[in-house]
Order: C-alpha cells, then sequence, then structure tokens
C-alpha cells in the first residue's frame, strides 16, 4: 500500500504544492476539511499587514493598501474557484451572518412565501438561522429529506437551502436538478458551499443558482474563523433587499447620511467594518487555491480520496462506510461509523494522524488536495488498522470529551 | 505652548505606555478614535497565534489553545472599562450585526411595541439596522433631536438606541438620565459605546442598561475592522432572545442537534465561527487597556483634550468649535468646523499630523489617553496655525476627494 501511495506522489501534478504549507513535523493533517492548513506566504502577508499597513499607514491604508477594497477583491478571486462571475461573490462576516441576510433577501424576493425548505441532519447552523427568523415571525421551517425534497417545494417555499456536500457524510447534492425543481416551484435556491469550493467542482452560473454562501477557513486555507463568502447571482443585483443592512453596504458610506441606500450589486451584501487581519489571511488562502485551480484539485482530490476508501475496504473492514463510495457523489471527504469512533480518532491523533469526530459515532477523514500526500493516506489507513487490531483505542484518556471535538 | 506640553508630559503618569505602542517616526497620531495605533504586544501575539496555535496546533487548537473561549473571555476583560460584570459581555461580529441581533432581542421583549427610537445624525450604521429591520416589516424607526428624546418616548418605543458620545460632535449623552427615562416609558435602552470604551467613564451597571454594543478598533486599539464587543444585563439573560440564532450561540454546538437551543446568557449572542485572528489582536489590545486601566485613562484624556481645546482657542480662533466645551460632557475628541476642513485635514496629513474628516465641514481629533502625548497635541495646534495663517491647505492635490475620507 505504501509503494503504491509514493509511486501515487511521484506522479501528483500538485506534489511541489505540499510546500507552500506549514505542516507540523510528524504530523498527518487528515482535517483540513475542518480547519485548513497554514499557508506559508500567510505569515509574511500578515506581518505586512500588521507592521506597514496597521503599524505604520495607520488610518490612511483604507486607502493606501486598499482595506475598503478587499471584501470585493477577495471575492473577485473566490468566484472562478466557484464557477462565478467576479462581481458575483464577496468575502464577509460569518456563514451564519450570511445566511440570515439571503433568507431575509429571499423572503422579501417571494412575498406571501414563508417557507423555507432544507433536510433535517443538515449542519446546525444552517437550521439555526431559519429557526432565529421563524422566532421573530418572518420564516417557517421545513424539512425534508434529501430523497424528499422535490416533493417539499410547493407554492409555500420561499427559498430552498441546502449544504451541497454534506459535512458529516459528505454526500454531494445535484446542485443542477435541484436547482431547476426549486425554480419550476417558483422558489429561489440558497447553496451553502462550505464544505465544496475549492474542493470540488461548483458552477453555479451553469446551476443557475441564485444565492450561496461558503466557509473561508476549511479548503481555502483562511486561518481559524476565517470570514465567509457569499454570492448573488447577477440576475438579481438590482433587487435583492437584505436585512442587515450596515454602513459598509451603503452606496456610500462616507457621506454618513441618515439613510440607508444600498450599494450596487453584491456590495450591499456588507455590514460592518471588515476584520481586516483575518481578511487578509482569508486573501493569502484564496490566492493560492486559486493559482493552482480547480480542475487539478478536483482530479487530486477524487485520487486521494479513491485511494483511501480501497485502502481502507482491504485494511480496515471494521469500519462501515457513511460516504457514497463514486468519487462523483461526495464531496473531499470520507465518513466512517464505529460504535468507539470517538476513542478511535483520539487514538489516531494520538500517533499524530489528525481525522476528526462527530457525534455520536462518525469518523471523518478529509483531504485537502493541495497539501495531503498519498502516503499520508496509506500512513493513516495502516495506523487505523493497527489500532482496530490491537485494541489500542480502549483506553479511559482517549475517551475523555474535550469542550471541541 | 511646546514648553506647558513638554512639563505635562513629564508629569503624566501614562507617558510610559507611549512605549507600548508602535507609532511610526515622524507622525502625530490624532485619529485613535477612528483606528487605535498598534501595540507592540500584538506583533508576537499574533506571531503565536498564527506559527504556534495554528501552524502547528492546527485544529487541536480549538481546545489546547482555548480558541473556544475567547468570546467570553475578551468580553470578561471589556467589562471592567464599561461598568459591566465579566459574564454580561462578550466580543464577537461587528457592531452593525450586534445591533441588528439587539434590536430583535428587544422588539421580541417588549410585544405590541414596534419603535425603536434614536436620533437623527446618529452613526450611520446605528440608523441602517433599524432601516433594514423596518423592510422586513419588523421595526420602525422614530428619529427626535438628543433634546426632545424624551418626548418621542411613548408606549410604542420598544428600544431607545442611542450613540453614547456622538461621533462627529463628540457630544455626550447623560446615560443614567436617558436609561431612567426609557424604564420609565416602558422601553429598553441599547447604547453604542463605539466612541466611549477606554476612554470616557462608562458604567452600564450603574445606569441599569440594558444592552450595549461596541467597537473593538478605536480606543481598544484591537486592529482595523476588529471584531466588536456586546452587553447584554444579567437580568436578561434568562429571557432575551436575538434572532441570528448561529451554532456558536448554542447550548451544546458540538452535539450538531437540528434544533436550537440558546446558550446560557451574554454566549447566546454569538453566531457564527469567531474570527481568530482578529480576535487575538483584539484581545491583545484590550489587555493592555486593561492592565492601565479605566480612572488614568479618562484623567489624561480629560487632561489632553482640555489642553488642545484651550491652544486651539488661542492661536486657532478660524476653526469654529463643535463639541462641548465642558470635559465631562463629550468623548476623547474635539471637532471644528471650517468650509474648506477637508483641505485643511489633507494639509496637516502632509505634514505627518493625522486627525481626520467628517463630511461635509467638520475637522475630528481625537486623544487615544494610551499614546498620545501633550506635546503632539501643542505640534499639531501649531501646524494648524500655520496652515491657516499661510493658507498652506489651498492646493489643488489638498482638494481631490479619496475613497475613504
Amino acid at each position: 500500500m505504501l509503494d503504491e501511495a509514493k509511486a501515487l506522489d511521484a506522479a501528483d501534478p500538485l506534489r511541489a504544492y505540499r510546500d507552500q504549507f506549514d505542516l507540523p513535523e510528524g504530523v498527518i493533517y487528515l482535517d483540513g476539511n475542518s480547519l485548513g492548513a497554514l499557508p506559508k506566504r500567510t505569515r509574511g502577508r500578515l506581518q505586512q499587514v500588521v507592521d506597514t499597513e496597521w503599524g505604520d499607514g495607520l488610518i490612511r491604508s483604507w486607502n493606501s493598501a486598499d482595506w475598503i477594497g478587499t471584501p470585493q477583491r477577495i471575492g473577485a478571486k473566490i468566484a472562478p474557484l466557484i464557477g462565478a462571475q467576479s462581481h458575483e461573490v464577496i468575502a464577509c462576516d460569518s456563514v451564519s451572518v450570511n445566511l440570515t441576510k439571503l433568507i431575509g433577501a429571499a423572503l422579501k424576493m417571494r412575498p406571501g412565501r414563508t417557507v423555507i425548505l432544507s433536510e433535517p441532519g443538515n449542519f446546525p447552523t444552517d437550521l439555526y438561522m431559519i429557526q432565529g427568523l421563524a422566532g421573530q415571525g418572518m420564516a417557517e421551517q421545513r424539512l425534508a429529506h434529501r430523497d424528499q425534497i422535490i416533493e417539499g417545494l410547493n407554492e409555500d417555499v420561499a427559498l430552498l437551502m441546502l449544504t451541497h456536500v454534506h459535512y458529516k457524510t459528505g454526500a454531494m447534492f445535484d446542485m443542477a436538478a435541484l436547482t431547476k425543481a426549486a425554480h419550476d416551484a417558483g422558489a429561489l435556491v440558497l447553496w451553502d458551499l462550505s464544505h465544496s469550493g475549492g474542493a470540488v467542482p461548483v458552477d453555479l452560473n451553469e446551476c443557475d443558482a441564485d444565492f450561496a454562501v461558503g466557509c473561508g477557513y476549511k479548503y481555502l486555507n483562511g486561518g481559524p474563523g476565517a470570514p465567509a463568502y457569499a454570492y448573488v447571482a447577477e440576475r438579481h443585483h438590482e433587487t435583492f433587499q437584505q436585512p442587515i443592512t450596515g454602513w459598509m453596504g451603503h452606496a456610500r458610506p462616507f457621506a454618513f447620511s441618515d439613510e440607508y441606500e444600498p450599494a450596487e450589486g453584491v456590495s450591499r451584501m456588507l455590514a460592518g467594518t471588515p476584520p481586516i487581519l483575518a481578511m487578509a489571511a482569508l486573501e493569502s488562502g484564496v490566492e493560492l487555491m486559486a493559482e493552482i485551480g480547480m480542475e487539478p484539485l478536483v482530479a487530486k482530490s477524487r485520487a486521494l480520496s479513491e485511494f483511501f476508501r480501497t485502502a481502507m475496504a482491504e485494511h480496515c473492514p471494521q469500519m462501515e462506510p457513511v460516504s457514497p463510495a463514486h468519487p462523483t457523489q461526495r464531496g473531499s471527504q470520507l465518513s466512517y461509523y464505529h460504535p468507539e469512533a470517538y476513542a478511535i480518532c483520539q487514538a489516531l491523533i494520538a500517533r499524530g494522524i489528525i481525522g476528526d469526530f462527530r457525534d455520536p459515532d462518525v469518523l471523518r477523514f478529509g483531504f485537502a488536495p493541495a497539501y495531503v500526500s498519498f502516503e499520508d493516506a496509506g500512513k493513516a489507513v495502516a495506523a487505523l488498522k493497527e489500532i482496530l487490531e490491537t485494541g489500542a483505542w480502549d483506553r479511559p484518556e482517549f475517551k475523555q470529551r474535550a469542550a471541541v471535538t
């Protein structure tokens, strides 16, 4: 298995990019779908922002370093990774906050319809944002299992809101088909790309999607809690109104007018002042992904996860696969059930192999294509085989839960 | 004037703190009320977060570096600066987003009342957040001039929402009196402390305030676009419901439940994943302010702004004062009208003296007490006198407007 892995690494067109990341010695990192690794260039970029732009430039850097243009500039760099035009994407706030904005916008665009349709088991924050607006009497939550979503689409539905790649199972929706079904029912569609952007093929324009949001700290390597991004299709730019109308989304913020007037297009998604330090790290991560380009990232992601899946089936049959077997039907991750998933995850971490655990019994391995090698994947399978065969997970210290699991 | 300034500096108990900041050579910085200066310690703290916590610790740092506790930890450090208990304050999102959350919470707590009362000319984002919710049919904006606010309080008002220190004039509201008047009318009160926290005395508990928000990037020196903070009085902790119910505000975020259940107390203000790099810089700035303590900061702020105000009256009578003359009635800033305020501001900047301009004709000088010296203030007045007397502002390059003014 390891010989095969080494051969695959030798032939990997992305192998040089691994050196663009600062990966700790002795660690195999299969959790880039939770927090992306540190691009080496980010260190220098942050130093520049802190020392030169903030320290020396002070307030002047809003102009001289174009801090003010950061959200749109990063959005334009993300756009080609998700099949969008550069002026349709903006970096701002968190996924949660951007969901509230876009649910609000959709409700305004579909007067008389109040239902937001999603699936049970969606990433929690997506459902919670619907529930928050429901608590204000603005929206109604409807959940339909993924094979019954089309039946759930009726004349009450303002918005179909789904996560493209499921955070836990890795299962990927057919974006084009579901978008079309929602439009046929008169609803708008919002795709959460948190587990997609930078890892799987996404073509928002081709699919005719209305809205999307996505995460900056996973496959875009923007740093812990990096700002998120949002997409609004050009055809809605004139008309959409989102409810969190902060001054940075005003047509002329520095006129300090009492009356809100939305900025043009996607810029009206902005609310408060962007966190420039966090944005700089995000921009650095996004630039690296954009340099590599989606095609080789997708090819590597599929080859790498297939290698892992095949090796797992052979060497660790005790782990029950959760994710779709076909690489075009899943994200860049593979999940497995095991009743002792938590302890197994801890035993792997103790051996320097970082995957992650999802309550109550799922082990999840992410394959960030820019820096994970086939050898990493092979070594992880070998370690897991040893842990399972020797029962090495069965120790009290591996069963004690931490605050963040 | 400069001899007096030097004597005042020599006697200044805060003079040693100036060295804790990285101020560029040849610059006099009177805009710390817009963007605070770089604390030297922040550089090292960020390096630690990037290299050790993100680079080496990766996902494990949510536990091992207590990233997960960051919002509450910073909130507890801000609390003594604003007269709050440590569990009443949390750092998160932007001022704009936090305003939306707390307006939403207030509307839920005052069913049947829909009016949010504020003043015209409040900082724009404050009014825009009301207008955004009004656009969703949730709220109604009512504006009353500052001397007519009490008359504006009736049984329709859910929330009185004011900025404690006015961003443009520096005028400071009587927080205790207005809070009492609002409560007498059955309304709740939200104070925006953006221009107060870290510079003027604030005692939210003593004033019986319900809610507050504030800015991290001004007197708290948290870096450009630093996350904001929010205060919720303990008596509302059991009952308040804010509408942006993200997963980080859930009682058990890592249970990944489909049903939102609010975390205890102020923690339910959280929405998405906190931007850890930006939060680390904020924490570093806040720690420095907390070390100095509010009493010496307030004393210095008053002495410094009084020195500047007196010198301006003597040397620059062409500038018409906008701010209240008495130091207990204003923030740590002084504003002046002049029809050529923009060009004068640029001429000052060309001489290394950074104040700022507020549309259409106001020059604003901020006195960040931790690092601005009396000599800085004296030199600024001397330069302004020279600019006014020689007409040095009257050059085309000083009249060309930049994107951010």
